[in-house]
């Protein structure tokens, strides 16, 4: 019989005790002898140049594989596999939004993203992964060792077998983080993905595609425009770094490090309890009518598909194009799919203040089409301003122009960063964490309410709490210690 | 601004010190000068016998303000209101189960159960009603102070007035409990209720429907058949009681009381940590598959459409019924609506035993159809037991015949507790909390995993974790003390 654990330590998946200071110790090693950053750095250039893709825009007729279902319209694949796109129906008060239709990704299956951990001379190293995925800016971006599908994950269907994905389905696996998180509610109907981060401690058998870093060496570029990867992203999100007394890296702005640093710690008091905030999110869900329902592709409302494009009517949101994508290189590597696009870049921030000398990020509890639940917390700033131009003034989004206009010298955090680059075509947020002082008073209402730190980290251990996009910015705001 | 306050304490929504122990000072009143026991048994039999409704099964075609809906067939109100009787195909690979269809009910909305609570003289009471509700096995059940729907709460449809809603609307309310809880996953689609708790200190104007109890008062019929109905037994499932040290009431069973206390403490360890036991269940959602969609309820296989009822063509499961409720009394009350009517008596039922002095439960991680997050937490056995009188011995609920069969001396809890006689008719279930020793070993596995009443407790402050049937056990557990 396994020895009893004590509770207060387990939110952390392992229970093991010393966790998050493990997690810390590796955040604050911003270098390592098992792949200098300089070593990094010129296997991440090679492999951008060496893995050139070319990605072209095709008519729909053109995919090999797809196709328009007959009956409804459904954009779908021959395998009755993959994913498909549906049309949707949504009818809300919330926001006065009212109903409306649009196309949305169905994937309905949960897959697997997953970082293997090992301990060099006694610190965590992520087997983190050179990938190519067709959406990326950049097609190369740093991910994480696995993202499998559930047919990769549980081998049902024999296809290809993915790298390193027995570590995540041993019976035996030493799990340090578990937990299902949605993806983007916007464009995908309640999908979810599993973040796992498994230790090992024997051998691991080294492939090119893979380095051994740091969490403090992915730390040092995901600040960089569009190289840490949204899956690597939001599974950092997840960490339970434990209060980085003594290890802090940030030696520039010591004021915002202290404030932050008690708000990680959960031992400086917040504004809420977590009890109230919880209970501010159940009202929201009550309070607001939300229902939905999938509709036929063919029979969307204000939305044109033509013969490379399913496209909305005023030019918002995003549109549904038919991509080819093929290696730069001899190597024989073709293959056509659908991808969403967005029609420009977002923006994705939160507005911090200290309060009471603990840093409070502002959050949203934000209706999104296709969450798994109805609402979730989101950041302070969450959209594609062009959706907004036409609306009057009390329509627009709150605190767009603060982030937008932010001084360069109250930014904290300020990177372009894209979202799945195998389902969303040059999906880049800007996100941004902008400090603010005494001038934003730390009220909130029924729309928004101020969080610690320690909160994000506390439900994130839970399912379904933060967005994809909250949560990118919660891995963000680790790298600002 | 308000005071900031720490976070250990704030998992009740309140986050006020010394909440738990107010809620326990309550249990421990098992009676009250404010409403005496022998007073409350005569109040409620007197509104037992004064609220006699007669329910009587009719054709479907004799139901008012319901119809089939063309094209669908499904169930709806003529308002659009209220809720439908709509098909559901379900897949899932979860203990080889393949593929089903079912009638569900389909009530997209939220509503509230709430227990207002006061003070009198520093004892919390919460205050009562004597409830009708027609699927009632006795029509007349101790019910929350309110139970109501969206429309009822938000007001938007200016509809009958529930009394004391406005405790619950009030932006100045003092929320004790407040969480998202869901209800029956076998007969309705994803379907919650706002469970809350809120205190109150001026004057509350009297009514004779209501009456002031503690939750002693409540304990103390909540173990006799068919009084305390589901939604009190969910909101007190809620409650988040501290270790009633010193105000144990229980002085049968000694050794039960102690292990009984130390797993409601959380400072006595436990078997798995709570990270574990989040894993477990993420490793459930993420290894099977689970799609459903909904049909039109004239296109269910299995099921037959008779003048009066749908049924299951091998007589399981459940029928879908219309009854007339008319008041035995002068008074003109009365209506038609249909019912979800079980085939027969379910059990429901915790297999708990104490692992090193501390006692455990035993729970399901059980995937049901409409469930809100396809698998949730359920209790060990809960089944139809018809169900599976075909079905070879491999495939029988496990654990089923040692709670059935339990000695008398084994069982800590057991009474048969009737599901929301809004909807259900006769759906009771034979509710039991039978301890076990060495004989059952401590083991769990991909299905079943050991908890402590405190890690239940822990977990149930936030939504979807508990089924309805698992937080009846919960409330039931508490009267055990």
């Amino acid at each position: 019989m396994p020895p009893l654990v004590s509770l207060p330590e387990a939110l952390a998946a392992s229970g093991s005790p010393g966790l998050g200071r493990r997690f810390t110790v590796s955040a604050s090693a911003t270098d390592s002898p098992v792949t200098p950053n300089a070593e990094f750095d010129a296997w991440f250039a090679r492999h951008r140049r060496a893995n050139r893709f070319k990605v072209t825009r095709i008519p729909f007729s053109d995919l090999v594989g797809w196709r328009f279902r007959e009956g409804d319209g459904n954009l779908v694949h021959d395998s009755g596999g993959f994913f498909s796109v549906t049309g949707l129906e949504v009818n809300t008060d919330w926001q006065d939004r009212g109903t409306w239709s649009q196309p949305i990704l169905d994937q309905p299956e949960i897959g697997v993203l997953g970082i293997v951990v090992k301990e060099f001379d006694g610190v965590l190293h992520c087997l983190m992964q050179a990938k190519m995925e067709p959406g990326n800016p950049e097609t190369v971006q740093l991910s994480p060792t696995v993202q499998a599908t559930r047919s990769n994950y549980t081998g049902v269907h024999g296809g290809r077998r993915t790298a390193y994905i027995e570590y995540f389905t041993s019976p035996r696996r030493t799990l340090l983080v578990d937990s299902l998180q949605s993806e983007q509610g916007a464009w995908f109907l309640q999908k979810r993905n599993r973040n796992m981060i498994v230790e090992v401690t024997g051998d691991v058998p080294p492939h090119d595609n893979f380095r051994w870093l740091t969490i403090g060496q992915i730390h040092r570029v995901l600040g960089q425009d569009n190289v840490v990867n949204m899956d690597t992203r939001t599974i950092l999100s997840c960490v339970p770094f434990e209060t980085p007394d003594g290890l802090i890296r940030n030696e520039v702005n010591p004021e915002y490090r202290e404030s932050l640093a008690r708000s990680l710690s959960g031992r400086h008091g917040s504004l809420h309890s977590t009890g109230e905030l919880l209970a501010w999110l159940t009202d929201i869900k009550a309070r607001h009518s939300f229902t939905r329902r999938t509709l036929p592709l063919s029979k969307l409302d204000g939305w044109s598909h033509s013969d490379d494009e399913i496209a909305h009517d005023e030019g918002k949101h995003f549109k549904v194009i038919a991509a080819d994508v093929r290696a730069d290189t001899r190597e024989v590597t073709r293959w056509t799919q659908p991808l969403i696009a967005p029609v420009e870049r977002g923006i994705a921030a939160f507005v911090a203040r200290p309060i009471d000398g603990v840093l409070h990020l502002l959050v949203h509890g934000k209706v999104e089409s296709g969450s798994f639940d109805t609402c979730e917390l989101a950041p302070t700033v969450q959209c594609l301003p062009v959706n907004y131009q036409d609306l009057p003034a009390h329509r627009q989004p709150r605190y767009l122009d603060l982030v937008r206009d932010a001084a360069p010298d109250a930014l904290r955090f300020d990177a372009v960063l894209s979202e799945e680059g195998g389902r969303f075509h040059h999906a880049d947020n800007r996100y941004r964490i902008v400090e603010v002082g005494e001038e934003v008073p730390p009220h909130d209402d029924q729309d928004y309410h101020w969080m610690t730190a320690h909160q994000l980290m506390t439900l994130v251990q839970h399912s379904r709490y933060l967005n994809v996009q909250a949560r990118s910015l919660l891995a963000s705001l680790h790298t600002t210690w």
